[in-house]
Formats: C-alpha cells, sequence, structure tokens
C-alpha cells in the first residue's frame, strides 16, 4: 500500500451544519479506542487544496458533494492543544495510516477551520476511516469535545450569524420549496432570536433572492401558505455583493 | 548563531494599511536581488504564534506595536504560486537564514493572510532582514506583485471594507481627535463611495461610539468644526457586536 503523504503542522476541521425541526444541529464523531467527541477533521495531503480537504472530510461523514463551505478563521498557536496532543498521538499510533502522520499529531500545528451546510435529510452519515461514531448533536446538547473544539463550534456559529445577517442562506439548507413561515423560522434558530413576521417578509422579499411560486400547501383546514425558491441569479449576486449595509 | 526554525509549508502575509492626504495606502517591500514588489510576509518560527508572526511582520517594516490585525484568509492549494516559487527560492538561497528555509520555499505552502491599521504619521519605515526597499503605495499605483498579492490585497480589501461597514474603525487610522468630515472622508476612501453627510453624522453619532468634544479646531474664518473622539467602552463594545445588522 502506497502511503499518503500529508503537509506537516496542519489541519482543517470542519463544523458540519444541519438544519432539522426547527433546530441547528452539529455532526460530531467519536475517535476510536478514545471515547471522546470531536469535530471531523483531518490533514491535508501534499497534492490537495485545504478546501478540497475540508470538502473530502465533509464527504467522507454525509456521502454529499456540492456543499456550501466556508473558511471561518485559522487557529495556531504553541500552546493549542498542548495537553491532548500526547493522547492523540496514542490513538493515532494504533490506528495509523503511516508513521507521517504520528508525527503531524505530536508537533504544533495549525488547523484551518471551516462550516459546512448540509440539507439535512438528503445525510446519510457514514464513518470516517478513524471514527468509532457519527451522529448530529443539537447546539444545546454538544459535550465537551477535545482540544479547543468546542471554541471553535462557537466560532463558527459566530461567522454563520454574521453570515446569515448580511448574506442569503438558506439553499443549502431548505428544501427547493418552503414557505414564508419556514424560512422565517430557518432565520430565527440561527439568528437566536425572534423576528417582527411582516418585517421579516417585506425585508426579505424586498432584497430580491425569493421567488413567491404560484403554488400552495396544503396543511390544514383553510391553511395553505404559498411556496416560495430561491431566485438564482438574485441569490448568486446577493452571494457576492451583500444585502445589508450600514452607510 | 543558533538557527531559527520555522514551521514548513505555512507563511504569513500581511497587507499594511496607512490612511493620508484621504488615501489608503499599502506598505510593500522589495526583496533584495530580486527586483519585485510584494507584501511583507514571512514564516511562523516553531515557538510562535500565527498571530504574533503577522504582527512580528508589521513591527519590522513600521516600528510600531500595538497594532490592530485582521485575519482574512488562508490560502491553500498546491497549484499556488508553482510558477514562481524557483524564482523565490533562488533569492533565498542568496539570503537565507538556514537551510531549513529555503525548503520551505520549495514546496507547496499555505499562507494566513492578515491586514494591519496603521496610523500613517506614526509610521517610520525600516526594511525588514530580506528588504532591498520598502515604501507606501497608494491602492491605484499598486504595481504587479509576486505571486498571487496582488489578489491578497483585493480580499484584504473586501474584507476591511465589510468590517467597515459593520464595525466601528478609525481608532488606528485616524488621530486622537477629529472633525467629523475627517473620519466620514476615511469611511468614503474605504467604502470608495460617497456618502451623505446628514445621514453619515446622523446614523455615526446613533451607533453611539463617537464622543462631540467641547473643543473646535479653527481652520478659517467662520469655519471652526467640533472635534470628535471615539468613546472607548462603546467602541469596544461595537467591535464585538458590530453597528449593523439587517434583521
Amino acid at each position: 500500500m502506497k502511503s499518503i503523504s500529508y503537509l506537516s503542522h496542519l489541519s482543517v476541521d470542519n463544523v458540519i451544519f444541519g438544519y432539522h425541526n426547527k433546530q441547528l444541529k452539529v455532526l460530531l464523531m467519536k475517535l476510536r479506542n478514545n471515547g471522546h467527541w470531536m469535530l471531523p477533521g483531518g490533514f491535508v495531503k501534499e497534492d490537495e487544496s485545504i478546501l478540497n480537504a475540508a470538502k473530502r472530510v465533509a464527504h467522507e461523514r454525509t456521502g454529499l458533494d456540492q456543499l456550501y463551505l466556508n473558511q471561518f478563521k485559522t487557529y495556531g498557536d504553541p500552546q493549542r492543544n498542548k495537553d491532548s496532543r500526547i493522547e492523540k498521538q496514542k490513538v493515532y499510533q494504533k490506528y495509523t495510516f503511516d508513521q507521517k502522520e504520528v508525527n503531524i499529531v505530536d508537533s504544533y500545528f495549525v488547523s484551518i477551520g471551516y462550516y459546512t451546510l448540509t440539507e439535512f435529510s438528503k445525510v446519510e452519515i457514514q464513518l470516517g476511516p478513524v471514527d468509532e461514531d457519527c451522529q448530529w448533536f443539537a447546539l444545546d446538547e454538544i459535550p465537551h469535545l477535545l482540544y479547543d473544539h468546542n471554541q471553535l463550534i462557537k466560532d463558527a456559529l459566530i461567522a454563520l450569524r454574521f453570515h446569515v445577517d448580511h448574506y442569503p442562506i438558506g439553499k443549502k439548507l431548505l428544501e427547493k420549496k418552503f414557505t414564508m413561515p419556514e424560512i422565517q423560522a430557518l432565520y430565527e434558530t440561527i439568528l437566536e432570536k425572534s423576528i417582527d413576521r411582516r418585517n421579516f417578509s417585506k425585508k426579505i422579499m424586498k432584497s430580491g433572492i425569493l421567488i413567491k411560486l404560484d403554488e400552495q400547501r396544503n396543511i390544514g383546514a383553510h391553511r395553505a401558505p404559498y411556496l416560495y425558491t430561491f431566485h438564482e441569479e438574485k441569490y448568486a449576486e446577493a452571494l457576492q455583493n451583500g444585502i445589508a449595509s450600514f452607510f
């Protein structure tokens, strides 16, 4: 077996979000024979871009391609994770791909944080190469994670909230057609605040990213809300230029 | 001489901004015996955080500490800079600190981009360890730079504009006391658009980050605009929470 070479001192960690039952969830994995939950992550191959490394980490667990990834922060400090390095090294020595990977874990390493948005219903969880377990956790149920991974989730959420407040979001989190209450619930979940119904509808329609369809969903007696979908071009444009500005 | 060890495959690049005569300027350096302008950058020492590496790069050229740095993006692709690697290696072989540094340059490397805000009048330009020259360039006078550094400046500007539109800015770019037209000119320069005078003043006062001083500056007959300064606490708070939000 040809051994794969990885860049030393470098890893990607991926905060994979899914949206389900008005809850934002994060995909966490447990390393084999370690017992601790952590973010799915990996090293960067010598012939691989950092973005593709992060995509690979997400693909291995979700089976999905064409995901929306966003780099949010890079972490690098010799003091970072110092205490837990030895523990991780032990684990990797048991399940190592090659000796080089062990050396990576043994030293100061820089981690590039990405978050990924997935459509929850499409994810079929699979175990990655070093996983004993892999599961969704609601934000308020996230256990103590290995290293500084709890902090990474906090930072990813800040980035996601900032993003959602200034750029369109939802295309990777919602089904293709949705009602206005459904997209509002998504925004409220991510922003962790309730938004006035009429204000929300007015603002999001003014941004131009939604198309109201000539189609209703029957959800009960006298209740048939209209369905909406994203305006592909306007959505792409807003992703580029943003939808909010102070001045 | 004890040789310094650097993390392989990794560098920081720093887009150092200064604001002068209603122009945003960027500090560029020329490598000795190379002839190309580029961003000041450097490698990360084995006992140094990535933030401190970026601070060191800025300190070496500006003489300043206590600068405001912001990480904006990390670049990592095996195809990145492939063509210009050999050229850079030649330069570093002539002026190398140790052999290890040459090996760093020879391979795929990941670069962490920071931008730094400096008070132009306080900067006394100094040459860094490998610099032949170091100078300010106005944004519209930036030459073709080595590697993808022109792209890094574009990305840093996007990040800075995004930042300025949602967070307070100016404390590191303006003198301690300034007039309303002066801070407005700074915003207009960075955002590259003119802002309605009354609208600007209303919005920025409403954000609470400015204090109007009981002090005027005489700039001519019947012209004595009031001076303002930043409200330390409100400024720090707004840096944390932002000043604009869509929903």
